[in-house]
């Protein structure tokens, strides 16, 4: 039991023993348990576990209580095998290593510019990842999950044409990501890996169709299809910053005007309450002092009874709710879930979001629609990233 | 060869089953073929072939062109096989009879008000079914696909709060047209048939992920991922209509103000003739004339150049395409089709939507993303519902 990983690339061999380890990723079950779930025959099932020990993959854990008769094996997935989770924000690295059932064993961050570069941001990220290795946190790693802040050609594992990322079109952060580490890497888009983290850790646990909704520093929208993340044709899909909220609103970095991002979102947020500064004493002290204001600042000033920033997050709660309301018409999603660093402006934006939505949307779609703030914080991504390796690794080769 | 198909209940008995009829739905193919894109071994396929051929679901047709050694033997779906497909409209009833390959046989059509309710309706449909009958067209139906103008529970076969069908909310329709045809039946919404007609014989064929606007009487869109009508988790997906487009726009029937609907589709486009009726001489003829005024007059006043009611059909593409805008950023989806009767107001419907959309989604949105008018016409509806029923019957049980 326990121990290490023997081999350097563990696969499973057939579709039976990557639906196994899906299985097991909820934590350890007896084998009458995977039995019944897997739909596999005793002998069948005996056959195909061996092979996962065999391989190094799957683990005996001692014996489930009775269930009248002989008390049946439970088994699990070894204990030493070791996923890790990046993720690339438009200011930070995160970093997380987890174990296969996705709980996270070691976690770093640092804050980072990722217009810096792809040579430098991933350099960080390796280093950050090796300091982990160096705690004792794993020895190898059998796969790596990265999200960064850009559309991003899944197949390919390159970011495409990213806004806020010069230096990252096309750049081959899969190759250089999996050479390093020595393991398989999957990259993708940073709210689909928050997403994926709500899919397995977060409240999206039991919810086939969802919507995750990242407010940061822009606005994005992750979108689950029956459990699975749908990426669009050219990898684009959720990208809900630059629709349009009103003909005659700011003009947008886009070149269009009225755009959701060019009135929302951490940017425009911290913009906005520089204007408003000389009507709220908080916000007018923290400039004074500060020289700029952020979009915490109007959060705390929101905290502390401020009306001008009050009303800055209801305007935006708003105009995310305009949004929204033709989402769900168009999706008709099981739960929308509100994450990222602006939704810690916290329940006035929620009240204001689900209140726009509500009246908006159709009866038929927002009967049984919860509306909710995510849970997880900044352990989406990295959750999520790692979820996306393991994925990977534990499909049929 | 050909003649009638022997028994009530046909199934495949396992997914391989399954995966061959679906390959033969497109057309005869050599059993070398079959072999190749089944992925089945020549021993496994003969014995497959030889249950179907039993059931009376495949038959044999001759041999393939030499591929240098001996001649493959062609097999194709029976003769025999029917399917009915149904769809009901706001202010018609198309039926068609289709083969296995989904080739109408027979069609019939006739205009019905569908808020006449589902007993007078489905009494027409069946009358119009019994007439394709009587001229020889089928003898005993394998499955039939009904499409309804309203949301739809497809688990359960009902429609579900239906707007503009009264007595139609949680009426069995399936259970009805099932036990009156005595074979399968299958309800959803109109615009999802529509949807998979253009999957199976349109423009879709070769396309995954696509959506399809249909503009009738009123707007609603069908979406496809994958191959497979996305429904949403209580089946009312692709309900735009009511998607807002201004806030200070008309009021629309549904309580709220500025959704697409209250300013475009056949009814707001009837209503808008009739005020602008007094700037153009061709609709105030026709409206002295007939009364009223519908959107097809509006259509034929703008082939005659007539400028008040080309700038109505400019004004509702302008409208449609900022919604879609939004909706091609969020889908990403690899192709639209725009299609329903107001669809026929035509190629200067078609670029407005498209200047507007272009213009206003993501470049990696709407870079290799066409956007067409439907090529089937009325017939994108029944044999959608046709290939509704005949991916049920042609599923495993």
């Amino acid at each position: 039991m326990g121990g290490t990983v023997k081999r350097m690339s563990l696969r499973p061999e057939n579709a039976q023993q990557a639906g196994l380890l899906l299985l097991l990723r909820d934590g350890p079950r007896s084998r009458a348990e995977l039995g019944d779930l897997g739909e596999l025959s005793r002998s069948r099932l005996t056959l195909e576990l061996g092979r996962l020990v065999e391989l190094g993959l799957v683990e005996s854990a001692g014996f489930a209580a009775s269930r009248g008769g002989r008390r049946s094996g439970m088994v699990r997935l070894a204990e030493g095998l070791r996923f890790a989770g990046v993720d690339v924000g438009a200011t930070s690295i995160d970093v997380a290593v987890t174990n296969g059932e996705l709980e996270i064993i070691g976690h770093a961050n640092e804050p980072c510019d990722v217009r810096r570069g792809p040579a430098y941001v991933l350099d960080r990220t390796l280093d950050l990842l090796g300091k982990l290795r160096d705690e004792g946190h794993y020895h190898r790693l059998q796969g790596a999950g990265i999200g960064v802040p850009g559309p991003v050609s899944f197949r390919d594992g390159r970011p495409v044409a990213p806004p806020i990322m010069p230096g990252w079109d096309r750049y081959p952060v899969r190759e250089t990501i999996g050479q390093q580490l020595g393991c398989p890497a999957v990259v993708d888009n940073d709210v689909n890996i928050m997403a994926l983290g709500e899919l397995h850790a977060g409240l999206a646990k039991q919810v086939g169709d969802f919507l995750l909704v990242k407010i940061g520093t822009g606005v994005g929208c992750g979108i689950v299809v029956d459990g699975k993340v749908y990426r669009g044709v050219s990898g684009s899909a959720g990208d809900i910053g630059h629709i349009r909220v009103d003909d005659h609103g700011p003009v947008c970095a886009c070149g269009n005007t009225g755009c959701l991002e060019a009135y929302f979102g951490g940017a425009a947020l911290a913009r906005e309450a520089q204007a408003v500064a000389s009507r709220s004493p908080y916000l007018a002290e923290r400039l004074a002092a500060a020289g700029s204001l952020t979009a915490r600042d109007v959060a705390i000033a929101a905290d502390k009874g401020d009306a001008a920033a009050a009303r800055l997050i209801r305007d935006g709660g708003r105009r995310v709710g305009v949004v929204l309301a033709g989402l769900v018409s168009f999706f008709n999603p099981g739960l929308v879930i509100i994450a990222g660093g602006v939704a810690r402006l916290g329940h006035v934006l929620l009240a204001e979001i689900r209140s726009v939505v509500y009246r908006r949307s159709l009866p038929l779609a927002t009967g049984n629609l919860p509306i909710v703030l995510s849970e997880l914080g900044e352990t989406a991504g990295v959750i999520g990233a790692a979820s996306l390796a393991s994925d990977h690794v534990f499909s049929a080769s």
